[in-house]
């Protein structure tokens, strides 16, 4: 860095999913929400279109906020487990494999009735599974937000190699695990998953609080899915990719995991629970704190995701009408850079992630202004940023902030 | 090419640094600029966004240009020593290493007050030091412009693994040029640097053009700063790989360079002297020639980069409109394609280089007239081009002309 260069801050939030297609009366979700505060930070700064993987491939929101931290997925993304993992604040170490689990609920024949469980785990059965031994693995188990959870299995010659329990599809039998290469030791680590999943029905099928669920005409959580072997790898830090210190603002467990695994610090946040309950107020106080303390925030709201998931066009409209009047309204008092996106479209037609780049805004000192003043994804795509791809977003915030990298002289 | 291609000839303008910031009543010097010329060159075409090397990644002047001809930096960069004494016509052998020379100001603690010696360099001085011999090694140098020098070391054994001495921070000591690799070539040449640096002050300190420039309130140029070790490979020029004829216009040494190194026939001009003070309807008048005898022409536009390291919004905005009514105003009158750009920004606010994209219009005919009508960095974002990256230009360029490349049948 030459002379007299100062350095800037900056905050990224992502709002999860947030991106739609037209849906009701030819408009998505952020068009028809209620969003001054959004709309005043895109008419002060600069906007575009995010391809945050590659056009046409749909992110999943791992590889999505790897590509979002500037590391590319496709050399660094290390199975989604370790994630899950990590944001459990669960010991993993090599060797190990991480999963992502699912309380989910199956009937007597194993077949798929909820693969959520109604969106309802429980701490305690999760402990009831916690220790178990198989073969000469042991495994750990804990249930993170509603029905998710986080799996480590220990032990000798293991494999992340293994296919899916979960097979995303309900009304089909629980599948097996497979070994994905002819080794040793993805099929010992294929067996393990099976018999933990057999064990789980009978150890949680006939528990008294699945009885109770029941009773009160809720789904029983008499089963755990298993999907996203991982194993853990050390990646350099952002800050020694980036020269500047870095922090997490989340509810939700494995967007604690991915900053994690990209070294920021995750601070804890009364009231984030990562679904549309979370205390968004309390989010941005953090957020602005931890502004006064590191270089570089990251802020993640879920509900807009798990709202585009269920189909629910009201539900995702109101989630970011109220990220806009709790969240956004105290945010852009902010000195520091703010750039605002998601980490895919979650059209709430589909009700699953698609290839629909998302809308960006960067706002800041010195930003070009362009002529985009309303926050949404047709609006966004006529601003002075163009299209850009995710992993190009934090080395031009890095070099807003002063953090740059030149290539020649 | 099929039968009946009728090929046209393409005219590249770069006006270095052009690219900027809102600065002064929101506007960047482009904007505030009077460009009469310009404007009617973007509404009669195709306008857009070049991200010069890649989003975030703050190019140098010698990387940015090789990629707008065409060549990957990543893969084509030799170093920027190489431009420098390819610019000032100075015989360059397989062996020798190139650098980019300073004559500078230090005090006696070698302390360095002026990296650029107030921007005047001296001839007389450079041909004390041309010829010096130290080790086995001998030492070319020239005076090009201003403050700027090149200079070659021919000898055996010598690496272009070998820091800067300039280090472009004032105020600090001269640094010590260091090897790079683990090398008997690199240690003797960064000691033979290091010679030279040092024989250079003494040479130059008590030197009699010094001692006026002292008593005329002026800085004296008494030390040789060296940069961007390079050496010399052969690269398949344009004309190879596009299949037409190219020719270059420029003042300033280091574009020059650039342009042999690409294969270019460099023009000489009258008056094209890399400053503020250059013959620009000279140069235009030299374009418009050249355009008749080669396919190609580039031609460079040096000063609106040096008002943005010098933080001159006022002269950033007088050069732009000079351009315009001094070049541009006759430069639109050729049927050649017209494509004028900048190799990257440099924001007067920043003094130094950014990564911020900069605005491009491809003008003549058969391209696709958009709706722009202003050429600046706002305007030309929603242009029909979007936004490209700078090794697409030539690429761009040479389908316009004729020169095209298929894929498949």
């Amino acid at each position: 860095m030459s002379e007299g260069t100062s350095y800037g801050k900056a905050v990224l939030v992502v709002c999860d999913g947030l991106g739609d297609r037209p849906t009701v009366e030819g408009r998505t979700p952020l068009q028809a929400a209620d969003t001054p505060n959004l709309d005043a930070i895109s008419e002060a700064g600069i906007n575009g279109l995010v391809t945050v993987i590659a056009p046409g491939i749909v992110p999943g929101s791992d590889t999505a906020h790897l590509a979002l931290f500037g590391y590319d997925p496709y050399e660094f993304y290390p199975g989604r487990g370790v994630f899950e993992v990590l944001g459990a604040d669960m010991p993993l170490n090599k060797g190990d494999v991480a999963f992502r689990a699912n309380f989910a609920t199956v009937d007597d024949d194993l077949r798929v009735i909820d693969r959520r469980a109604g969106r309802k785990g429980s701490k305690g059965m999760a402990k009831l599974l916690n220790g178990l031994e198989i073969d000469d693995a042991r495994i750990y188990l804990e249930n993170t937000t509603e029905h998710r959870g986080a799996l480590v299995m220990t032990g000798s010659n293991l494999s992340r190699d293994v296919s899916n329990v979960d097979s995303h599809v309900a009304g089909s039998i629980v599948a097996e695990c497979k070994p994905l290469k002819d080794t040793d030791a993805a099929k010992k680590t294929a067996n393990i998953v099976n018999e933990f999943v057999r064990m789980s029905y009978e150890l949680l099928n006939n528990h008294p609080e699945n009885e109770d669920r029941r009773r009160n005409g809720e789904l029983p959580a008499n089963i755990i899915l298993l999907r996203g072997a991982g194993s853990y790898r050390q990646v350099p830090p952002m800050s020694e990719r980036q020269g500047f210190s870095t922090a997490c603002v989340a509810g939700a467990s494995l967007y604690k995991g991915v900053a994690k695994y990209a070294g920021m610090d995750v601070i804890p946040v009364e009231g984030a629970t990562g679904k549309s309950d979370t205390n968004l107020k309390n989010k941005a106080e953090a957020t602005l704190h931890a502004l006064e303390h590191y270089d570089f925030v990251f802020a993640h709201i879920k509900a807009t995701d798990s709202f585009g998931h269920d189909g629910d066009f009201e539900g995702k409209r109101e989630m970011i009408s109220r990220i806009d009047s709790e969240f956004m309204s105290r945010l852009k008092e902010t000195d520091a850079y703010i750039a605002i996106t998601a980490d895919h479209s979650t059209p709430v037609s589909l009700k699953r992630h698609s290839s629909d780049p998302t809308p960006i805004v960067i706002n800041g000192a010195g930003v070009r202004r362009d002529k985009v003043d309303v926050y949404d994804e047709i609006a966004v795509a006529s601003g002075g940023l163009g299209r850009i791809r995710g992993l190009d977003l934090v080395p031009i915030l890095s070099d807003f902030m002063g953090y740059y990298k030149m290539y020649g002289t």
